[in-house]
């Protein structure tokens, strides 16, 4: 019981967008689907716990790699349904090796996005040990 | 035509969701749903577009308050469905007279989300004239 929570407004999968953004810089590092019970457990934990619409389950961020993502602040918008995650990233947030998730840059006249990322781990390593 | 956004993955009612954020101090200012549409037209304008689902059509953001948002970037994720497009505000984001429509947070043991916004502007003078 949460009255908070039940402001919220999830859709009609009961799924909310999470933006989850690194809490010193500002730097957006992933988008996640979250359900009324990642949320919970996020808060319970400290630890962002997202939905994963792929799986059909709650994943841990970071319980394969180790990256997990410790909450500094939640917080949602004027219509409540979706919500910023403040987090401490620890490694990096991109299961392809990069900070961000967000490393593709739009390039007018081009035909691919420009990585504009930096891989800061090997994401072979992390996630076949 | 355009081979960046042809491998953008749109969800089953042909919406991504576009997170908005100050291009200068990172702050996450609204999330958006976009269609192809609207990202066409916010590309060619170089004006934030949204697909408004409530309203089922298009709408420039700013078009009533004159608070647009100007492109400075737009970055996609590892996954191709989610953009980051940062933006420099005119005005404020929310329609509630707040920057960012991130003003609500989350407070261990309360009742309510406490508002941590600032109001900059009379959403009753910019909205109703």
């Amino acid at each position: 019981m949460d009255a908070q929570l039940d402001r919220l407004k999830l859709d009609s999968n009961g799924l909310i967008p999470a933006i989850i953004q690194d809490h010193k810089s500002g730097e957006v590092l992933a988008m996640f689907w979250m359900n009324r019970e990642a949320i919970e457990k996020t808060i319970a934990t400290g630890k962002v716990h997202s939905y994963s619409r792929s799986r059909g389950r709650l994943a841990l961020k970071g319980e394969t790699s180790g990256h997990f993502e410790h909450v500094r602040a939640i917080l949602t918008d004027c219509d409540k349904d979706a919500l910023v995650i403040k987090v401490e990233q620890v490694g990096g947030a991109c299961h392809e090796g990069y900070y961000s998730c967000f490393y593709n840059e739009y390039q007018t006249g081009s035909e691919e996005w420009k990585n504009v990322g930096k891989k800061i781990f090997d994401p072979g390593k992390v996630y076949h040990k």
